[in-house]
């Protein structure tokens, strides 16, 4: 097979992680693959960059050969790193995951995972980010072929530059998976709890805790499609602009709103 | 004065910014004003959250009193620990900044600043985020009177919850402003340049560098606003459905995409 389609995959979790493993060996059936990923654990880094201190990249060896570089820092930096520095040829699709724990709702601005996915977006690359329901024990494996198969598709049928398919997998057996469901990010978000404990110095620490809180019932949202038993696509970009309401804002608080300086 | 409006300020530069310190002072005149900020600098941190290790807060003193709390995390920390531990009740209103930087276009997606806002939004809260363009010499004056403005503005006549006031201010003199537009995020990014360098021991290091490329010209783009002399308010939300792709997903990938598993 010519293998015609490059692809940049990375992660959030480290590039020793087995989601990351599993989604590399999937895609070099097919594809040329360059690794580019965090050398420690990254989540819940948002979409942090490192601007003040320099990044050090190094080769990654597994199964006894190079498997990429291992990068000390951000999901965001490999993705800069590897496309603006470290490849000598742009890819033609970025893919991160696979993301053990899924990002939905509001799990989207807080991950990693979609947050190299952005980058790739950000630097003009069509990009699919990748995640399952975390359980004791993860099977990677059925959103390995998830991602193999987008992979083909996309770059057989075009997408929007500026596009991410952010894709959910829900922790059942495969052959129990109803199919893909094309969904909206939904609302729902962590009722946070910090607990308020004390070190042996007798000072005050919070570790925060909580669980998931679904607010959305409509079939179309990330969430609702999961627990259907659906896998979940919602095409997300980085225009975080609240069009809704520039419109009502134009129209109610124009003339309105007057500052002197 | 009744100070009715509660408000949480909080930044990204930290809790001894010089941005924070005049925002919160314009503030106080008519509003209570918590201080719930990082303890040290945390620019580009992006809607980074702390989840692998415990939060500290500590007392700030200012000026001969407490001026508020430094917590040892990121803006989105900060927030959420405010909101959900530290205040005994719920702001009315949270503001962030005054950012010593733009916050526009791409830029919004690294922010710290912004992530700050956006937590706000995320536990119900309408949120400001304030931001200046950079020079030498940075004035916050006129940027806290229009976040003081703005925010009585809010707290008069609402805005859905799920909104956060992107605001960025030119660095021209205040009598030079011409006033005010609200905008849409722009497409314009960073041309990345990553400078390879030897460390004394011969090992590769990178340093991230670069320029703003302006890549709009509509005149209702933050970036573009702000060169024609005006402050720039963007709003934004969270909700990253790329709504569009989403519809045409539905018409043209539904039925083409199978996945077998």
């Amino acid at each position: 097979m010519d293998k015609k389609i490059h692809i940049l995959v990375s992660n959030d979790d480290g590039i020793d992680a087995q989601g990351l493993y599993t989604l590399a060996r999937a895609l070099k059936r097919f594809s040329r693959v360059s690794v580019v990923a965090p050398s420690i654990q990254q989540s819940a880094v948002g979409h942090a960059i490192t601007v003040r201190t320099p990044l050090r990249a190094h080769e990654f060896r597994r199964d006894g050969e190079v498997f990429g570089y291992a990068v000390d820092g951000t999901p965001a930096d490999c993705v800069k790193l590897a496309i603006r520095s470290l490849l000598k040829e742009k890819p033609d699709l970025v893919i991160s995951g696979i993301n053990d724990g899924l990002n939905t709702a509001v799990n989207v601005i807080y991950s990693g995972t979609v947050s190299a996915a952005t980058e790739g977006t950000i630097l003009g690359i069509p990009a699919i980010s990748v995640s399952i329901e975390y359980t004791d024990k993860p099977d990677f494996e059925p959103a390995a072929k998830i991602a193999a198969k987008l992979a083909r598709f996309v770059y057989k049928n075009g997408m929007p530059k500026d596009t991410i398919l952010n894709v959910n997998v829900p922790a059942i057996p495969a052959a129990k998976i109803k199919g893909i469901k094309f969904t909206r990010q939904g609302r729902s978000r962590w009722d946070d709890k910090f607990y308020q404990r004390k070190d042996p110095k007798n000072r005050d620490y919070y570790w925060l805790a909580g669980d998931m809180r679904v607010l959305d019932r409509d079939e179309d949202i990330d969430q609702v499609a999961l627990k259907a038993g659906y896998v979940s696509i919602t095409p997300i970009h980085f225009d975080l602009t609240h069009h809704k309401f520039l419109a009502e804002m134009r129209d109610r608080w124009d003339g309105k709103l007057k500052i002197k300086l």
